[in-house]
């Protein structure tokens, strides 16, 4: 190794190190032992440009042991990004750019937000799904406006997760030939080696996924790194691994290879053994200047790769001026105009019953008609979520184009991909599966919210009306669940008509996610007191039937149960009770409406209130108040036809009546 | 393969079509294609005994495809298990005992509720766990008492979720040599060809977890699957996987191979077609004479091991009694007299400000001295977690006594694997992780409730009070989350007397969950009005101070709010209003409790209520009625000192004071 190699990949270290010291907590071990890789990567490999961080054809790299920040921090600093070295010195405190693990800012090279062990690496899949995709639908001979890597580094944590070994599995059934991992592999982890638990063959199984596996090399020979870089980018065929064999807290005298080098600042003394240890004679901070000049060298590269991309992407723009408008339009997020147009028609040829997720479907394919980019699929339910797009092809090596991707029976990883080809931009995706399954995917909803994706999570069979199947099967806490996600906005629609409404509102919310909550029973078309438009579902609730203009009771009911509670209150009405139903698709989008609008869906002097939902009714109370009773299922679910689940569970007109009169003290 | 063999295997097959076809839903096509492997194992394999279902040496058998729950009901039927026709013929209906999919019940023979895919399998590998341990701690040098393989029936789809994945990679880490998965190897998943999305080589990767792989085996020949079920039982060093090779729908002239034998009933017509073809006269539901007799060797077969098995148990006895005792105390779920005498005294060396989480491993520690089966550990967390049990072992090849379980950074199958050594029985399992990870484990902790097992679950770093690793990793939605799992306790106690308090009710609840959740910032020693007795924790809720006998406020706080919530009331005690503060561990135990008792804490005419939580405030209106405010975290926490984030995000004494004396217009 020369000596401003050495020089280099020490000043990550110790810009780590000091970053870790300072804020007296954070993750000093792995920065430390991946230093030498993470040097070769962005020296020599990474296709990037400090000054236009949103280049559409950049390679994109993904810490994906988001507790190495450090070192993230440290790489975007020293490479030209806007990463100052006062955000480095708040490391970890309040407003700084430079939290305990990264937080998607794309202007600042950051990626995506990682940490959550696994995500990050299932999102990189998604990104080198999304890179294929549009490679296969932009490029044209001669004209290769999309081709770039896509780059993970994962730690020993990542690869024990599930979610990771399904993503893994599922970029080699898809050949994603120009995704790399770069593995970790200090055999350390926080209750000590790995020989403990985690005895695998990780290459092995990888090569069983079908990647490419390369290494063991040696972590800190960065001639081996170069070499396995360069064999791993050849490599285009399947997806590569490079295993490397790192020592976490390199450098540090009496913490190398150990536990406690992972989680806590090394400490003064240990600190400045390093230093020490490893020659360096800087001060805390500081980039010394030969360092500087030598980073340059890489980031000059970049700003010429991107250069160069730019001229191709003008040849490009001339010889294919509408591809090229689609493509930017797609890169930018934004929607073509006019692409709701068919939508209100939708529903002129619903006549008879039909299930929410069988509308759904339809939407979609009438969406997709008019945008191109909408991609998506299901964790292998896609016959019951109705979510193929029949004109499209299925995503794969005889397809990179194909619009239909099969997650497989994985669906948190289905979540986490689905965010990295959000993440990576120029594809709307959506996924699908059943509500239950909602619990296997939490984290990537969650994640979705935090970064502000506008990734569409569809859940079918939402209720006990999913019958036979039985309480494995039937949601109870996952509707409210969903409820409780900052940021994230669910759509439980009633029927056909705010099906369509829930669908526009999703596509239109490019910047944070949606879910959109689908029953797998057949719904009556709702008779309405007065015109549907189907804007009234962004109000999140509205007046869907009453009787007479004064309400004595309201009934707030969401999804299938609205139907129970329009058939209450014609009941009711037969009972002299005037009743208002008020369906209410959407808790968010409600609470976001001026006061004047709420109070008037909601008249604070009604005090007789009664929420209808077949789930948990934890939180009701916020509309119905202290008198109001609500009706759902604080239980776990029958195995019955759904009929009768509805019956013994107690979702009934009869009850529904019942309780209103008892309220009403009649 | 023999005539009568033929026939017995048929009547398995044809008892899952009648079953299927006269509920008009269900799944037949996995049943028909592994009844002959089902069959063999049963028939020839299996260690049961039908008329002791409960015989804790018998043989474990897992259906983790859960769908094909005809087949176990059918296998039920045949074997002599408390599973009589007319409950076949009520499948899928209200009240039977065959529900869609299976649901735990000893007495007749099912060991597990499956459906959600992977949870079986993981199962499995903790009841495989259990009886290495059980085997390490109570056999004695030629007294064998348990010695028993587990069996695990699995799919495609078990085969691509993360949980199994990593439930798979424990097991060969563990060298769990007595589990033995036949793993159903259909080619089909609901989308149709596996070949879409799932062309990882199977067995390739199980042996890279350092499984002994068998096969493929050809699944229609019981010659073929009887020479691989006894070589794997031959191969006790590790954990082995047959791979049977099937075909979906077998039988069925039109439907066998294909997907569309997965999900849904034959049809009469296909359903007589197969009758045909299979060459079967029977009318639906028959099982014939000579089949009959011929499963009936299995079931004496099964009755002679338990006999022998009983014998082998009174020599145990006769000579270990003491051993023997503690094994019936362990099996039947009992706790041993006088085990909590310790827990009172632990509080008495605490006089500084100290972490729940910290209290909660002393608490766990002390529990161990006299509970030896008391056995669990962390997703790689045990030294942030607190949860090593000091004077144990560790659990693993070297010592299968040890009760300290490393299950690595797999959360999700942490939570299946320990809700299997709970169906085992003999151990009380516990796991933790972090509250943000409880996102990685819902299924299982759901599935816990739904079938009522005595696991603890513990999570710790429970708020925005982890401080400085931000946002990813601060839970703001999960306490609200498991308190809407129905079933599920969850005990959020505010400093070590509740902690010790929390404990105490997770030991004693042997037929239900308990989720704990800790703290990692250090908390003040409660000061209260009165006295404190660590019973009162089990009313959920109670007065840890007030300031005068009329409040004009209460406020209710959980964890580490409670010294915010008393810090407030001194305060408004000194503005001279009269506040009484409310600590509230547990929702759930609070709502089980009298009315007298409620309204004694939280009197309906107190209406000025103020809750404080760092959580979603979603639910709280419950407690605090229309006129009460919600102090919380509605949005996603930052990366700071803890300190920092609780001021920033508002939850703060000032804030409590100013909303108190605006609600009480001061």
């Amino acid at each position: 190794m020369k000596n401003i190699e050495k020089i280099c990949i020490n000043t990550l270290r110790f810009l780590s190190i000091d970053m870790v010291e300072k804020a007296k907590s954070g993750h000093p071990g792995a920065p430390m032992g991946m230093a030498p890789v993470a040097y070769t990567l962005w020296q020599k490999h990474l296709r990037y440009d400090s000054s236009n961080p949103g280049w559409p054809d950049r390679d994109r790299f993904v810490l994906s042991a988001g507790h190495a920040s450090a070192l993230l921090y440290a790489l975007l600093h020293v490479y030209g990004y806007n990463m100052p070295v006062e955000e480095l010195k708040k490391f970890r405190q309040l407003g700084s750019k430079t939290p305990g693990h990264p937080e998607r800012d794309v202007e600042s090279g950051i990626e995506t937000t990682t940490g959550p062990l696994g995500q990050g690496f299932a999102n990189a899949v998604g990104m080198a799904l999304a890179e294929k995709w549009l490679a296969g639908h932009y490029n044209q001979p001669g004209h290769e406006i999309i081709n770039h890597y896509t780059w993970v580094l994962a730690s020993d944590g990542d690869m024990m997760e599930g979610v990771c070994s399904e993503a893994a599995s599922l970029a080699g059934a898809l050949a994603l030939g120009k995704l790399i991992c770069i593995y970790d592999d200090n055999e350390i982890s926080i209750e000590g080696s790995t020989d403990k638990t985690f005895t695998e063959d990780v290459g092995a199984r990888f090569s069983a996924y079908g990647w490419r596996v390369i290494g063991p090399v040696d972590g800190n020979d960065i001639e081996q790194i170069d070499t396995a870089l360069n064999t791993a980018k050849q490599e285009t065929d399947r997806p590569a691994i490079i295993i490397c064999k790192t020592c976490i807290g390199y450098g540090s005298p009496n913490k190398c290879g150990k536990a406690s080098a992972h989680g806590e600042p090394l400490g003064a003394d240990e600190a400045e053994l390093t230093r020490n240890n490893l020659n360096w004679g800087y001060p805390p901070f500081v980039v010394p200047g030969e360092a500087a000049s030598h980073f340059k060298k890489s980031t000059d590269r970049g700003k010429q790769a991107y250069s160069a991309w730019c001229k191709k992407y003008e040849q490009y723009k001339a010889v294919f001026p509408e591809e090229a408008d689609q493509f930017d339009l797609a890169l930018e997020g934004r929607l073509p105009g006019g692409w709701d147009q068919g939508m209100g028609s939708l529903l002129e040829g619903i006549t008879k019953p039909v299930a929410t997720r069988e509308v759904s479907g339809v939407v979609l394919n009438e969406i997709a008609k008019n945008i191109r980019n909408l991609a998506g699929g299901s964790a292998d339910l896609a016959p019951s979520t109705k979510t193929i797009l029949t004109e499209k092809g299925h995503f794969g090596p005889q397809d990179y184009a194909g619009n239909n991707i099969h997650f497989g029976v994985r669906e948190h990883s289905m979540g986490a991909v689905a965010n990295g080809i959000s993440l990576h931009g120029g594809i709307i995706p959506y996924t699908a599966t059943f509500l239950i399954f909602y619990d296997y995917m939490r984290p990537p909803v969650r994640l979705a919210a935090m970064m502000g994706l506008g990734v569409v999570f569809l859940f079918t069979h939402d209720s006990i009306g999913l019958g036979e199947d039985g309480p494995t099967h039937q949601p109870v806490e996952q509707i409210m669940g969903l409820r409780l996600v900052p940021g994230l906005v669910t759509l439980r629609p009633a029927d056909a008509a705010e099906t369509v409404g829930a669908w526009k509102i999703a596509m239109n919310r490019r910047h944070s996610p949606t879910a959109i909550v689908l029953t797998r029973q057949k719904l009556p078309l709702i008779e309405r007191s007065g015109q549907f438009d189907i804007d009234l579902v962004a109000r999140g609730a509205y007046i869907v039937r009453e009787w007479g203009l004064k309400p004595e009771i309201i009934i707030i009911a969401t999804g299938s149960e609205v139907q129970l509670a329009i058939s209450a209150g014609i009941n009711l009405k037969e009972k002299g009770v005037n009743a208002r139903v008020v369906s209410m698709p959407s808790w968010e989008l409600f609470d976001e409406q001026e006061k004047s609008y709420r109070q008037m869906i909601l008249p604070p002097e009604v005090k007789a209130r009664i929420s209808v939902e077949a789930g948990r009714t934890t939180g009701w109370q916020r509309y119905i108040g202290e008198d109001g009773l609500a009706i759902g299922v604080d239980r776990f679910g029958v195995s019955a036809p759904w009929q009768m689940a509805y019956g013994y569970l107690g979702l009934t007109v009869e009850r529904i009546v019942d309780e209103a009169l008892r309220l009403l003290g009649r």
